[in-house]
């Protein structure tokens, strides 16, 4: 039975094996733990963040709130050892636990940098310069920046259980704010990991982090006015919450980064056999693979020229061919298991869905051939590349959560800029090209549909970091369908989590605070 | 029967008197006219705005976006008289309309300045600086700001029918975005002439300006992902609004802009005979009988030190005693009628609440002596000052959207901190001392309550543009209660109106879009 953390203590929940849920092993099938928030006070813990949390928080500059960043970046990575050997029970590979654990602590160590040279070493912050309001010299107008008197309730995905806790909380650490972290069911427990390092370093504040096994679904009526709900999940989830009577009654702050279906378009000008041409199909069986494709951000849509579809679907067949699939943990394997057999029948039925206008061109959503490991026990799947009508609807709507992406072929550009904004919103998209009149182009079009663009040419193909990829620099979220959120995006993103009022005061008033 | 602006061309419902609603003059209680959207083609409306009023918009630079502000600027300030003479039948004095009219006239020509000095002479803007992403120099970041291919459905408060529709018109424009504007039922009228002087003048381009008078509430099925829906009104309508399903499902953005219970604070340095402490009784008044009290930023709780109750209520009651009610026409006139019969009866009953923890100190809330008008037809009020229990829960919840302010004695800075946050979140609020280090402390606590804070002093008490006024400089929204909204902040209100996208690129690319 997992433990949570609440009032700078673990605690075990009341519930019975039975009553709670269960965590398995995404490769064998065993139980890794049971899940339950039953006898829990969240209530509690809400009020000690807001007492106790907040209140320390906001006495510290921005500086120093860094330096705790820092600090929580250092104990993570101290231990980052047992952290893979703990993922590769989610089904993840060195590589995907890499991808979540050393992508977590990357990003608090950048936003402790970031906060240092573009944040002044103060609890606040003024947006300047000032403006005369009024004739005389002794009205201006600037914008303060405070921290909000709250707390931050992250409620996370399950397939980010290491980076999604530390990259909102880098933000929120930075803006004064006290988080309390609810991980989902299937991989709670790398979370717990994750949250049972930071106490025992030590480097924890009191009442700065708390963490709820379980469900927080009664504690969404406790949220106020200066809270942030900070969800990352489904569509329909972000739905449900979004209009709950609380949360609309408060005004409470919800910031959505949900699922989307994003794409990769390859430009006409990017001919079979080029250096270019390669590198997209190498980014596109990546994004299908890395964390056995359960990722936000990855690749569903492949959208190529009608020219260059069979030359394109030939590639990428190729490409998922050298794919080993199997225990995580065994050397060679690129490709480990879904989280779990639940996620692997829903990635079932969403390429089935999306096959009914088109056909399976490498993989068979059946059945997988697997290294080390039993492959009905264990969530795994095969690679699965489809080739579908682009004018269907399901490609542009369906996404599977999973090893799979599906092959588009446009007629022209026009055809092209009209497909891709038929996901309705998306994180991210990649375009593929050395054309720089095309890709202006369709940039404009297509940009208002995207979070982020990745725009992948012969001068820096060997340098992306890639489609997937999340920087913390870059705005993370996207319209539409992808939620309306926005994570990051530098120091943005902790902006985002304060309060900006607009102060009209005497230019003694505004010393006062800019000192 | 009025007629809305639809495809460019004035049409007619297809209601009768029956069935349309009724706008009467707030002063005679004569009907002006009739109001409604039956048989009206809001579908095809929004379709002209997306598939010509978008694409024409989107196709100029934010420096030609500009030109068409200032030129929307000269056509209503070259009929403003007949503006100024239609508002007199909404209850407004001169002075009222002039807030009004002239108002919306100067945030127009502040963004054409502000966007010529603030934005390039682009259709799109980059924010820089490019930051390098990985190792190589090929692969950098910035965000791209680009116009959603969507429009703007503005849902209009009956309050400022100038004002409103232009503000939010000056932050569309420059977004690129074309505006349907809805205006509220009781001064429909109002925006209906500004809209045919906006006609007249020939300075529309096709599709850029609509107008739906009458309920839209149909044509929210309508609404996408690239659209915004803005609305300023009630706390009540916009958690309506917010929870639509189809709002919810395509996350449209929606800026809300509500009703709060503002206050002002008079610090404890700030004593009795002062010019401060008089520029403070002042501003009260003006807050309660500039529009009737009917604006959404007016003061509703005037804090002050236990020690000078008596002194500020006196000084309160003085300044109301030299207030003229009447018909707005009439030379001498201060203050005019509440818009209609029922919002009088609202307001009644609000302050009734109010008073049950305290007492009337000025004004009769049943009658009131008016110049040149029937006082039973017309929707006059009398200024209605009470007093009450600082620490009952009304004065905080109740908000009388008229002539009315409470006065609330705070025991010391903690309590007048406490009842301050009371509002659970307010549009705006004025803090009256010339204590410095007093003022900097209660504004760190005030300000994650607040969109904007003013900040009066002895230097600066000649030269405010007063606690009520939203400026195009600073942020117009606030927390919680007030909605969670933002408007105007200067350019960043054209920028929320965009999509922001993050843009991974290799410098020749980024110079593509930067010239």
């Amino acid at each position: 039975m997992l433990q949570s953390y609440l009032q700078d203590t673990w605690v075990t929940p009341t519930a019975t094996r039975a009553s709670a849920a269960a965590a398995h092993d995404a490769v064998t099938g065993e139980t890794v733990c049971h899940v339950s928030s039953e006898g829990l006070d969240i209530a509690g813990a809400f009020e000690h963040a807001r007492r106790v949390g907040g209140p320390t928080l906001r006495a510290l500059t921005f500086h120093q709130r860094a330096d705790l960043l820092d600090a929580i970046a250092a104990a993570v990575r101290a231990r980052r050892e047992e952290l893979y050997a703990l993922s590769a029970r989610a089904g993840a590979t060195l590589n995907d636990a890499r991808y979540d654990v050393d992508g977590g602590v990357r990003v608090l160590r950048d936003y402790a940098a970031r906060a240092r040279t573009e944040l002044p070493d103060a609890p606040h912050l003024v947006e300047g310069p000032a403006e005369r309001l009024a004739r005389g010299e002794d009205f201006l107008g600037v914008h303060l920046v405070t921290p909000s008197p709250g707390l931050m309730l992250q409620v996370n995905a399950y397939n980010f259980p290491v980076w999604a806790p530390l990259e909102k909380l880098a933000q929120a650490v930075l803006a004064g704010m006290p988080s309390v972290i609810k991980p989902a069911t299937p991989t709670a427990y790398l979370t717990e990991r994750l949250v049972r390092i930071l106490t025992e370093a030590g480097q924890l504040l009191p009442g700065a982090l708390q963490m709820v096994v379980g469900s927080v679904r009664p504690a969404l009526d406790l949220l106020g006015e200066q809270d942030v709900l900070s969800f990352t999940g489904s569509a329909a989830t972000a739905e449900t919450l979004r209009t709950h009577a609380n949360l609309v009654a408060r005004s409470v702050r919800f910031n959505a980064e949900a699922d989307s279906v994003n794409a990769i378009v390859l430009a006409p000008d990017v001919t079979p056999g080029t250096p270019l041409f390669d590198a997209f199909a190498r980014e596109v069986v990546t994004e299908m693979t890395v964390k056995a494709g359960q990722k936000c951000t990855a690749i569903r849509r492949v959208l190529v020229p009608a020219e260059h579809e069979a030359a394109a679907l030939d590639a990428l067949a190729s490409e998922l061919a050298g794919v080993t699939i199997g225990n995580p943990t065994t050397e060679g394997v690129r490709m480990g298991a879904v989280v779990s057999l639940t996620q692997r029948d829903d990635v079932r039925r969403a390429v089935r869905a999306i096959a009914e206008s088109g056909r399976f061109v490498y993989g068979d959503p059946e059945k997988v051939r697997v290294v080390d490991a039993d492959p009905e026990r264990g969530a795994f799947l095969d690679t699965l590349l489809i080739s579908a009508d682009p004018d269907a609807a399901a490609p542009h709507e369906v996404e599977p959560f999973g090893p799979a992406a599906t092959v588009l072929a446009y007629r022209d550009t026009a055809h092209a800029t009209d497909l891709v904004a038929r996901g309705r919103g998306s994180l991210a998209a990649s375009v593929v090209s050395d054309d720089l009149a095309w890709t202006t182009a369709f940039v404009r079009a297509a940009a208002p549909w995207h979070g982020r663009l990745h725009l992948l040419d012969s001068t820096n193909r060997t340098q992306t970091t890639g489609h997937g990829s999340p920087l913390p620099a870059l705005r993370h979220g996207g319209p539409g369908r992808a939620g309306g959120g926005s994570e990051m995006a530098g120091i943005r993103g902790v902006v985002d989590l304060m309060q900006r009022t607009a102060l009209q005061a005497s230019p003694r008033l505004l010393n006062a605070f800019a000192s």
